[in-house]
């Protein structure tokens, strides 16, 4: 079965969320599933999930655990480009059904690595490989390398109303 | 906590998977977690992988197993009226912090029950509750009522390129 390249982008709540649920369906149809964080580091609710009660998904997180507020420091792009070297290496092998790079249009967008780079990585996976990449400001290299494409599109966001994010709603 | 009204919505992929994605989150910071599933019937790979692995999350679903293709039978709308029953009573007793009511737009589109039934159960739930709904074709009246609207748009659906639904992918 040929695997296809899915992106969830934009400004929107849901994008992490439905490569989670993907991932959760996957597992649940007997697949093996790789889950890469970018940029996060931290535990969230739903890497406790995961680690907890899910043992066909593998997660990993190449991040600091912080958000990156202006500039990334040199660790950030380490944590990053370790992430990259690891995931080639994933993609290359075909040891799982469906990859998830999580934040990965993140970490283009604070220059962590390249789309090039990142291109690399993706056009030495399996046929069979799904690919899934989540993230706000998809490049349109990506975009354009994709076969499916999600805006998940604000249109009304609770935060405007002052709510702050909450632990198994938001992380 | 104050619980909020989410609504997923649009034409493209990832809104029932981001609805999934966050009751696996929910279920990982230790919340009860009901989602009721209108219109479809069928055991997908996402209610295996609930039913098996994540004991926090109830599912129950209010449709006949196969899609609408033109006009609702009365069976379409005896399974989605017993599903706006017992969703009301579940969003009055309170035992679940997070409510997940998966395509109730389509049912509201194929007119199996009104929006004002609807908002009406809406109305009932416990302040604490956190309350997601999707689907296409959010009503306006849903919409104005959300604290949290997301448009899932279709930038590019590899459906077109006669793609066809996959088990562990699409469903």
């Amino acid at each position: 079965m040929k695997g296809y390249i899915h992106i969830y982008t934009g400004n929107g709540k849901g994008k992490t969320t439905a490569a989670f649920g993907l991932s959760l369906r996957a597992a649940g149809a007997g697949k093996k599933v790789f889950i890469a964080q970018f940029v996060k580091g931290k535990t969230y609710a739903e890497i406790e999930a995961v680690r907890k009660y899910l043992p066909a998904i593998t997660l990993k997180q190449y991040g600091l655990g912080c958000f990156i507020v202006k500039n990334p420091t040199p660790q950030d792009v380490d944590a990053a480009r370790t992430g990259l070297t690891e995931i080639t290496q994933i993609l290359e092998q075909g040891e799982y059904d469906l990859v998830v790079l999580d934040e990965a249009n993140i970490a283009l967008h604070y220059k962590l690595f390249s789309v090039e780079e990142l291109i690399d990585a993706i056009k030495r996976k399996r046929p069979e490989t799904e690919l899934v990449i989540t993230g706000r400001y998809a490049p349109t290299e990506l975009i354009d390398l994709a076969d499916l494409v999600t805006e998940m599109k604000e249109v009304k966001h609770y935060y405007k109303k002052g709510v702050v994010a909450r632990k198994g709603i938001e992380y």
